[in-house]
């Protein structure tokens, strides 16, 4: 009961400062629900002299791999490609849990990163990577274990959809509601990767993956962003009685024992009563439809500094007990 | 990879015979999402001369102690008090892993055998038993395991939902609509269960307990059903732009560190754009609010043969990985 679990927390962003506060917050909850304290052994950070809100300046390092070395659990919030990989293959290598929130990564060598911790026994979770706090990879992939998932489809980028939300509810021409989604911190310096389509095809990507298996890559989504939308879209989609969204979907097709899956993320014109169309602002809804179950509904925020914290906690909770019963 | 799970079925109502079918046709899935095949050893039953329909009559036995004995997962979706829990007692500390549908069984005496299974190191799963594929259990325990849940309410009884429904979409008096939905099989033979609020009350005190930890009962639920219910209040909810729905709803109160908690049942008028207003004919929806998550909105069929099938396979599937890593 008493040998602390202990974590490496790669990065003090948004996400990793909650995380660490967190960690402080709850200790008691934590080691209650673990069965062992979890101790911090230190955040890895370019700049150990930024001060961190919540965050004891006393664990921030720079030898991120010596961090890692230390660690039964790798939570890694840093984001980037290169660098993350590293370290996570570090990390499992060493016999250690990862915890990640990195979609792009995961995009990208998710099936690689996989084999390695499949191989060295370790977990490789990544609720956080889609979706922030709604549990939609538990369920593609965990509650529907016993079924057989037919489509996923959803609004799964909070930032195109409060431009989308600006245009279609208040009427606010799209340049300026681009302009206004900036302003209001909804759309990154960069925001290529939300507008055309790239940070849901990633999500898209990952939810397939883990619904069917299926060795998919971001090359497989027939990917069209909102940037080629026009004034005249929206006013025909409106004398329509319709709402344009951009939707992340994925579906099979083919014979039932080798399913094709099919990958999208595009902007549609949907019907005002379709489920789809009632996010609001920065909110996300995915909708899951299966053999047996039918048609699974899950609405909640789909990011936030918190919110992403909420799954990566989730995560590190569970791979906390595994090591202290392994 | 060969050594088949041997599965004990104990009931093959509704759900049972769903389970034996998919169990079936399947059958390759499963062996490849476990690791080693599924196989159904036997379906234990009051009357094996009865056929039921997808279900081999070679694999129905009387003697379910008998059945029990032979297995490493039993999957109780019989139904009832006394019996169900001498069987599942009996497999636990033969050290089977359980799945279990039963609602009132866990209410009654979960607890007990939870701490019956911690002590034999199994596991005992019980998605199904409330609001059948809907993954609310796994969402309040296991997803949100590294966050604080606040607050739990929905519609969680799809029969009481399509009746309260009928009245306020279709104008139907509702002593009336309360005929109908027997005649079209929303409700049981005895409506008590339904309209007196006892079923939702076991589905929150199931809940409550996931997401706490907390030893409640349903002696601790402000229960009121929609019996007292006149068509009176319904003019009036409506004269007001209000839908009467039977919520049921837990949250916390006092210290956060020991926290008192609260759990009702009970018909709420609610404004129109309420999301738990949205919820048409037998569907239901659970919202969870959680300090980081914030509120996550689940919605689908929370009834069912085919629909709590896919959450008993869902259990027995993560079960049988547990028993071939053993």
């Amino acid at each position: 009961m008493t040998t602390p679990v202990r974590v490496a927390l790669l990065g003090a962003g948004t996400v990793g400062a909650a995380v660490a506060r967190r960690l402080v917050e709850r200790a008691d909850l934590y080691a209650a629900r673990v069965g062992s304290p979890l101790e911090l052994v230190g955040v890895a950070v370019r700049d150990t002299s930024r001060v961190r809100d919540g965050v004891d300046p006393a664990l921030l390092v720079q030898d991120a791999e010596a961090l890692v070395d230390q660690a039964d659990v790798v939570v890694e919030v840093m984001g980037g490609l290169d660098r993350a990989r590293e370290l996570i293959e570090r990390g499992i290598r060493n016999g250690a849990q990862v915890v990640t929130a990195n979609k792009q990564l995961l995009a990208h060598h998710g099936p690689a990163l996989e084999a390695l911790a499949a191989e060295a026994g370790v977990g490789l979770d990544y609720e956080a990577a889609v979706m922030a706090a709604i549990p939609v990879v538990a369920v593609v992939r965990d509650s529907l274990a016993g079924d057989v998932v037919t489509s996923i489809s959803g609004i799964v980028n909070g930032s195109t959809n409060f431009v989308l939300d600006l245009v279609a509810r208040k009427g606010v021409p799209f340049e300026e509601a681009v302009r206004l989604a900036g302003e209001l911190g909804f759309l990154e310096a960069d925001p290529t990767e939300d507008l055309e389509g790239l940070d849901a095809a990633a999500k898209i990507v990952l939810l397939a993956r883990a619904a069917w298996g299926a060795p998919l890559t971001l090359a497989d989504v027939q990917r069209r962003g909102i940037t080629g939308l026009t004034d005249e879209d929206f006013r025909t989609a409106s004398a329509n009685g319709k709402v344009i969204k951009l939707v992340a979907s994925a579906w099979t097709s083919g014979a039932q024992d080798a399913p094709r899956v099919e990958l999208a993320v595009r902007p549609v014109a949907l019907p005002q009563d379709d489920p789809l169309a009632q996010a609001r602002e920065g909110s996300n809804v995915l909708i899951v439809e299966a053999e047996s179950a039918g048609t699974l509904r899950l609405h909640g925020a789909g990011a936030g500094g918190d919110e992403t914290a909420s799954a990566v906690l989730g995560d590190l909770v569970r791979a906390a007990r595994r090591v202290t019963r392994a």
